[in-house]
């Protein structure tokens, strides 16, 4: 069903073409298998940055002022916007029409928005999948980027090579009930907007933070860099601590057994989903709504409807 | 294994037994399930209410009012503090150590706190198979406290029958993050430290977002309260506000239909958590850890793996 036609195009960069690969492989088909299958082997050469924050860090800013870097070092860049939308109500996707005025044009850049649509496991897998498309198509960086406020910055740190965490000198306080949850994922601060006062302030605390947590002399220590994306200043730094951490990764090869330990956490997702699939069909959806009123009045307990559930699943592979 | 005697002296609110059946719950074991099944039939009677909030709104203080509260109309109360730690660093337990010297004492009050230890998923489920333990041992009310900084407060909410969220004046803004989702799961919200200046404001500014989300007119609108805990000031406020969200659960058997829904929810995980375990047995953990390299390498897609997985494991019921 996928020609190699289609393959071809894809590998060479032709963007029409990429988008519709990424369409196909949002709908996690058959026809999705298909295709990752077949562009497997051209994976693994391109370097993934994830780039997560608080809402109104600046990270959509900053990402397009990466862009325009790399892509001066005639290096093609492709971005994943990931938009965490809270799994009751949906919501807007992040905006990215500023963006695509000003670097969307540029052949040697490609941009696409996911929406999670209540799919917290769903967004990655897509995410990743769609990654790899990029990735098999001959793109230098993949740049994810993403609202840090939930499961989307983890599943976008299982995916990057380097995730870097945007703050602003206001988010030092306020985002302290999330703040552990970035401490451990980010390879790199960025302090954006750090003309803005309290900046000096929220770095020290910041980096008191980071000696606090406890870790070995070979671990490694996310260094912090100031920025004011808006006028672009601070790029430069960034762009060096990136290349700092990704020159550790590829030290000792770090940087495999990272991408081995995200690539078991892929299966085991790939697996799951479809086991799930199977076990729920329609038959055994009613099976369990009937037995619903039964359990909540205490007459059959869940562990026997689960058993059952479980006996009936199994003697289809009998 | 389960012996009669133990069973008794649970259903007589022994309060010795009633910690080591949530012991065996926790286990998650064939003796776990055995327990739960023997004392499903108990279950259903007690009436099931999380207090979720950001850390330092007064949780605890807010518990130990309400509990005293219920202790003085005669009814017997059990507390889950449920402790969400990071699952990367571990954690302490939410202290627990006042509140055990004000009222763990009582005869007719048992305090448990449980750990997530990482598991997310299996912190809904441990905590919901020692609620029914407490249920069925015969307790009026459980209460869930949990801090809602990321899944823990959505697995109450699919466990209560009334969550209250716990806010206070400061948390306005901060934690504009977490809010959508703390609005979703909302039956009723507490402005607790009242006296403290903004209260007003942040009330009005909740009462905005409240206003803004659609809802049509049969679907519950949250009622907001205020409190000052450490004086005891608005706990017969709050208590109306679960009353009146009690009623309106009990007319038109909302409350029957919202506990099969979290049936159905319980029942799917216990499924999917036995199959699991037996899905990543350690013979094919081992085959998954093999193949990596040549996942990494682009030498095998992840999805040629899932499948060689997904078919050695059907093999095992042909």
């Amino acid at each position: 069903m996928i020609d190699q036609n289609f393959i071809d195009r894809l590998f060479s960069l032709d963007k029409r073409t990429v988008s519709r690969a990424i369409t196909i492989v949002e709908t996690g088909d058959e026809r999705s298998r298909e295709l990752l299958k077949s562009i497997a082997h051209r994976t693994g050469n391109a370097y993934r940055i994830g780039i997560t924050g608080p809402p109104g860090a600046g990270k959509s800013t900053l990402t397009n002022q990466l862009t325009k870097y790399f892509r001066k070092q005639n290096k093609t860049v492709a971005i994943i916007a990931v938009d965490p939308t809270s799994p009751f109500t949906g919501g807007a996707l992040l905006g990215d029409r500023v963006r695509m005025t000003e670097i969307g044009m540029d052949p040697g850049v490609f941009i696409r928005s996911m929406a999670t649509r209540g799919s917290l496991g769903g967004l990655s897998k897509r995410t990743i999948d769609a990654a790899d498309i990029l990735d098999a198509a001959g793109y230098d960086y993949i740049l994810f980027e993403t609202v840090g406020v939930g499961q989307s910055e983890l599943d976008i740190a299982r995916t990057a090579d380097t995730t870097m965490v945007v703050l602003v000198p206001e988010s030092g306080d306020s985002i302290q009930a999330m703040k552990a949850g970035l401490m451990e994922i980010a390879d790199l601060f960025v302090m954006n907007k750090s003309d803005r006062p309290g900046a000096d302030n929220a770095i020290i605390s910041l980096q008191t933070s980071l000696m606090m947590r406890s870790h070995d002399e070979t671990s490694w220590l996310p260094s912090i860099v100031k920025s004011i994306a808006t006028s672009n200043t601070g790029i430069d730094s960034i762009i060096q601590a990136i290349n700092n951490h990704q020159a550790y990764l590829l030290n000792q090869n770090i940087l495999q057994k990272k991408r081995e330990l995200n690539s078991k956490i892929r299966i085991k997702e790939i697996v799951e989903t479809q086991i799930r699939e199977e076990l729920w069909s329609r038959a055994r959806e009613v099976s369990l709504n009937n037995s619903l009123e039964k359990v909540v009045l205490g007459h059959l307990s869940p562990y026997h409807i689960a058993e059952e559930l479980i006996n009936n699943y199994k003697s289809e592979f009998e």
